[in-house]
């Protein structure tokens, strides 16, 4: 990758994406109050507070086993306000469209969008469109932005989180990567893969009614690994990842196959959360009561040393998990 | 065109624009309340009305005389907010950005959005990047997304607009469109072109003093002639323009050369307003006194019949100005 120019691993959650936004993005807009780490950033409207995210959407193929980029949009954006601690209430939508495209295509896309904005909750307020010329837009882009409102109970944030806090997640990790990566490159592998997209709101809302909750983030881009690499940068301890991560067998065999790490590819339906360990019976309780909760287990642990992310295995060693720098997927989500 | 495929033309601001938006996405997305014909919508939030609005920009090249697509992109949502009567306060930023995009235009780009929110006043609360492979991006493309809350005075809406209202602009037309244009295809042109992109917040300030003001608009894509045939399809009057519409000598002579018409071309930090005819005057010289309304005038009037745009031409004669079809600049902003 030549130094002076964007390359893929700019777009994939690691670490050459996280130097693009410090170095360009919040170097001129820090000052605006752009909040780079938050899911959701707080904006003080009629004298109360409002949370607001963005996102933007390039996965391909448009359409996958699970869902397609519609129904994606809406879920990634409403989930980053429901990590957040919040209630998605508008939407908006910018759509991307490449000349050429089949309006038959579009045509499902904005109906998948519609129904998943009303399984949300959320209303579309403002939309744009705008058509590409043929050749320069990769069929159709979107791009969402939610607002929405503070659900009573505490204010998660990386901030809260202790030594000896423990890590939950809601289900099996990998599974959207792996199918969107099968359903674009058809290696005539298909199984039982479907992507977890969803709103992961009936979990968040869950959780925000225990007062031992610190933090919970939707692992899209980069999968549980960039998380917990976040989660060490921002406080200074260690995650500690148990062997007890839920990874389905037909993506366990299709990263075995392809040497991908599955911690490291993206949910879109999932939440990894950080609670007091003295609540993580009940907050793994409440969250198996939920048909999106069934698998959800708890998969590690807050340390002080070392500084790092540690997987331990399942014959009792351990390894760590390296930050991201190579792009395995480009246009997952 | 093929009758099934997006064409050009669905991004033009035109009939065929404003078909596809009806037909796919107000029909899935109508009944969620979204309203296609308002610059902003009204959302509920913390007991009060926000404004909340969103765009897409795709404009070729990336840079051009008077602004780049970071500029263009804070001022057409800030224009957006402002046209709709209110103040505007918080951006959010999606960046769509194409494999081997050279990082120092990146930066350039970014900075000019950094100062055009803070000359407008907004800040970037929330953003989000994406990369595109090589040759399924065109560059860089944004989204922003528009949150403000309503100035004391009236709600502008079509639906105030009565016979007899004076129609005015605040400067002359044409200029973005043609300075785009001329950058991107180097006919060898230059001159004195340069886009009029700017944030004209200043200007709706001034006419929301006035309780005769019906109506404002930034004449973006399809310019004031799409205007006037939204005018004239949400009230069924006619609109009567005059010869006195504002264009510069070099955008009249592009467009006479290359065979546009101006009145189509897109403006971007212009205002078309309708006010009550009794308050006309006393808008002219509030506009007047700005730096950016100094050419604005009197450019019609609303009329009974024909229910049609009609132009008058400085021989005394007349001629319809018909809703655009074809496409004449794709990429414009």
């Amino acid at each position: 990758m030549e130094d002076d120019r964007i390359g893929l691993a700019h777009g994939n959650g690691g670490r050459f994406m996280r130097e693009l936004i410090e170095e360009v993005f919040l170097r001129h807009l820090g000052h605006t109050g752009l909040d780079v780490q938050a899911d959701a950033a707080p904006i003080a409207l009629n004298g109360g507070e409002v949370l607001i995210t963005t996102d933007g959407f390039t996965v391909q193929p448009l359409e996958f086993p699970g869902g397609d980029i519609g129904s994606l949009a809406v879920h990634g954006t409403v989930n980053d306000l429901a990590v957040s601690g919040a209630k998605p209430l508008y939407l908006t939508l910018n759509a991307f469209i490449e000349e050429g495209m089949e309006i038959a295509t579009l045509d499902r896309i904005v109906r998948s969008l519609a129904n998943a904005a009303d399984a949300a909750g959320v209303r579309i307020s403002a939309g744009d469109t705008k058509v590409l010329r043929r050749g320069e837009g990769g069929g159709l882009y979107l791009a969402t932005t939610g607002v929405g409102v503070r659900l009573p109970g505490i204010v998660p944030s990386m901030q809260r989180i202790r030594t000896g806090d423990a890590i939950l997640i809601s289900g099996s990790v990998g599974d959207h990567g792996t199918a969107v990566m099968l359903a674009r490159e058809q290696f005539g592998m298909r199984g039982d893969l479907h992507s977890d997209a969803a709103s992961v709101l009936p979990l968040t809302r869950e959780l925000m009614k225990l007062d031992g909750l610190r933090f919970m983030r939707d692992p899209t881009r980069g999968g549980i690994a960039s998380v917990a690499h976040e989660i060490v940068r921002a406080t200074g301890l260690g995650v500690r990842f148990n062997d007890s991560i839920p990874v389905r067998d037909p993506v366990r065999s299709v990263c075995e196959m392809l040497g991908f790490d599955p911690y490291y590819l993206a949910c879109e339906g999932r939440v990894l959360a950080v609670i007091d360990s003295g609540q993580a019976d009940r907050a793994l309780a409440a969250w198996r009561a939920l048909p999106s909760g069934r698998e959800s287990a708890l998969v590690g642990s807050i340390v002080d040393t070392p500084q790092r992310v540690v997987l331990e295995t399942a014959l009792g060693g351990e390894r760590f998990i390296e930050e991201l720098e190579d792009d395995p997927l480009p246009r997952i989500c």
